[in-house]
């Protein structure tokens, strides 16, 4: 069955450092000591273009992620992300085609900075660039910033909100064809197609215009993760893409089908958002070669390495639980953690019957996503389940290491989806808007 | 006569977009188009290394320059510089031995992104980076932030000199040993390396640690330019090195002698401050030539092209007076503008007797900074001279377009000063504190 070319599959390579599973940087091929160099951001870059990715996308966190614990002396992890938009440049510069995504905070940055960098990311790649909406929930990120400022989780996205909208305004704020750049004459541009915006609301007051010509794209494609009432909203309204996290099938339609109803009162197309939910690969010539590997991996985190990330990632102390206790209810009224995040966790818990300990080691693998092991055939076989049911538009996928892991996928995977029809054999247009199907946006 | 190794020349290449003088984006072999362009940037960087220069510094306004009359159609000027922090990056991806310098605002930026962005830029490019601290003065550029909270010159000295303190915490959170990353183990970093900061000040509160280890050169080098008085005092604790305008030798000797005898009282001894004014060279195979050229590209300014610089880098508005009278006496106690700037530019006036319209001749090259005109031994010489006499500590070169007029300068000039014993003849340190001759930082 001949499948139309808009319903093939959209592809994101997440850029762990060096992978997403906690113990990734032991593992003996991991690039360990070189995510503080440009060429493991360039290989993985290229790796993912040679595979035809839509995109490699960087994730973000504000804060060292610290144990709780006063006594652990020693960190059993990578505690930190490097600053998506610094190596974005370096991975633009060493690809033409693939799109490069990264994390940005609207609660702790200045629209008009995030417009410009990102504006100026999509002259410097061609149109290829993408940005990774976040409000920052956790109260150590907040307290590298002004502590005194922490925004609940609606004022959050009360900010976001009017932060997206100043910034699509920068990005409008020159025409399409207000660069002339003519030598003979002397005109450099045309100051009758650049305007100011003036805005005033209730978080920014920012008049412009932006310093710097419309980008290739018109505007960088927005991406989105929150899953909570409020990101849901955010989202409808916002984003061209959404990230998400779902271990069923059913739990990615539910999120997909939610988002989309609400788009559409707010006068969108189905075909307007792209969802791609993580998923973490683990590839092996047979089934049990892939296990092994998980096992592998596994057996390399530590007793105490996983439950400092469970910790960060529901902003609440877990310390008083026992390991083995069934994954506890919690009171969420008293944090303004990612309480979608919790959610998934809970009902995963319950579904599957798991203790607090099991929890933290899918925790550990790709931050609670859906883990999917096998051979390149099962590991596609997975993949197009989802897909053909129309639950989802395509994958973030997550790697056990990096680059290894990625370069694996793409000699072993990617054929097989190819023969299938359900993925591109050739790039067929040039900006991240062109890969996704995504409309360029007139400026408004 | 032997000149000591420490009393060699230091070279900065200011990198203009694409050049030094407001019609360098006209001269027929400008990278005009490609100042939006990756390959830009790294031609730039990679001629800079070859030439040995200490480093390549890129300026930042976060405004586009705006004519204040509202007649005015056209835009005869590159009206916006790129954001410097999105291509560093690339010029430290492209290059081995190079220094690489941007600015950033202390006013609308975070000391926690600022700190964590020239720290992993220090990583990535393994020890070469530089922060040209700007406390950003001008009214346009408050508009594209909080324009309600616009500081006073001494609030935004305030505010500087604290984001500065709180950078330099965060730089120093992480023992130079704290990093571990045994894969065998499992640890990844001392725990106990590892300090929060908890700065609680009238700007920031800050509680850290940064999330990312400390970089090879402990802190990038720290740059600054203004020199007011605020601005002196500042430099004066802080900077490494400094950018200053000085159109002779003796108000260059000057600046650098009451800064010095500023930072002499706060502890700090003479040679640890470099001082690089800016210089805008045309260089000719004879001095005809080299008048030739910069004729040329006086005469691709337009009529009305300089006066918006003027306008803009006063921050005051000059269309009441006419183009031939006298420079003006200016009352400043109106304007937040830069002061220092004024100042140099009256009494450069005064001394050559220029009218309104030749200031703005020689604002719109190399917006104000000393001229040099000559074959490569006159440009040498008048290079030599300064720097013998002990007043400054080299240069930030400016060129009339780019990248040509830099190999030029590489070509022609760099030999020259080999030759004598005033450059380097190859890179004998990997940082740029090494090539500036300062010290690595140890922790506080």
């Amino acid at each position: 069955m001949a499948i139309p070319k808009s319903r093939q599959m959209h592809l994101a390579a997440f850029c762990g450092q060096p992978g997403n599973h906690i113990a990734s940087w032991r593992h003996p091929l991991a690039a360990t000591n070189a995510i503080l160099d440009p060429s493991f951001y360039q290989n993985v870059a290229q790796i993912a273009e040679r595979g035809l990715f839509d995109l490699v996308f960087l994730a973000d966190i504000l804060a060292l992620t610290e144990p709780r614990s006063a006594e652990q002396q020693t960190i059993w992890e990578v505690p930190f992300r490097i600053d998506p938009l610094t190596v974005l440049p370096v991975m633009a510069a060493a690809t033409e085609r693939v799109g490069l995504a990264a994390t940005a905070s609207t609660s702790y940055n200045e629209p008009f900075n995030i417009a410009r960098r990102f504006g100026l990311l999509d002259h410097l790649s061609r149109g290829r660039i993408g940005w990774n909406i976040v409000t920052t929930a956790s109260e150590p990120e907040a307290r590298n910033f002004e502590a005194t400022q922490k925004l609940s989780h609606n004022e959050r996205y009360a900010r976001a909100t009017e932060f997206v909208e100043v910034t699509k305004k920068l990005w409008d704020s020159w025409s399409d064809d207000a660069l002339i750049a003519d030598k003979d004459s002397g005109a450099y541009a045309d100051r009758t197609k650049i305007r100011t915006i003036d805005h005033v609301g209730t978080y920014f007051n920012v008049r412009g215009p932006l310093n710097l010509p419309r980008s290739p794209q018109g505007r960088p494609v927005l991406f989105q993760a929150g899953t909570s009432r409020a990101g849901r909203e955010f989202a409808a309204r916002t984003a061209d893409a959404v990230f998400l996290a779902a271990q069923t099938r059913e739990e990615a339609a539910a999120v997909s089908s939610a988002i989309r109803a609400i788009a559409r009162q707010n006068g969108r197309t189905d075909d307007s958002i792209r969802f791609l939910p993580g998923v973490l690969v683990f590839i092996g010539r047979t089934t049990e070669e892939a296990r092994r590997k998980q096992d592998e991996l596994n057996g390399l985190l530590g007793e105490n390495a996983g439950t400092a990330l469970l910790t960060e990632l529901l902003n609440i102390d877990l310390s008083g639980f026992p390991p083995d206790c069934p994954f506890p209810e919690l009171d969420l009224s008293a944090v303004t953690g990612i309480q979608s995040r919790y959610r998934l966790l809970k009902d995963m818990a319950d579904r599957d019957n798991l203790t607090l300990r099991q929890v933290t080691q899918r925790v550990a693998s790709g931050a609670g996503h859906r883990i999917v092991v096998g051979d390149p055939r099962a590991v596609a076989d997975q993949l197009e389940d989802w897909f053909v049911s129309g639950a989802v538009d395509g994958y973030t996928l997550m790697f056990p290491y990096l680059p290894g892991s990625l370069a694996e996928f793409v000699e072993l995977v990617v054929p097989v989806l190819q023969e299938r029809g359900l993925f591109r054999t050739v790039y067929e247009g040039h900006t991240l808007r062109d890969h996704l199907g995504l409309e360029r946006p007139a400026r408004a």
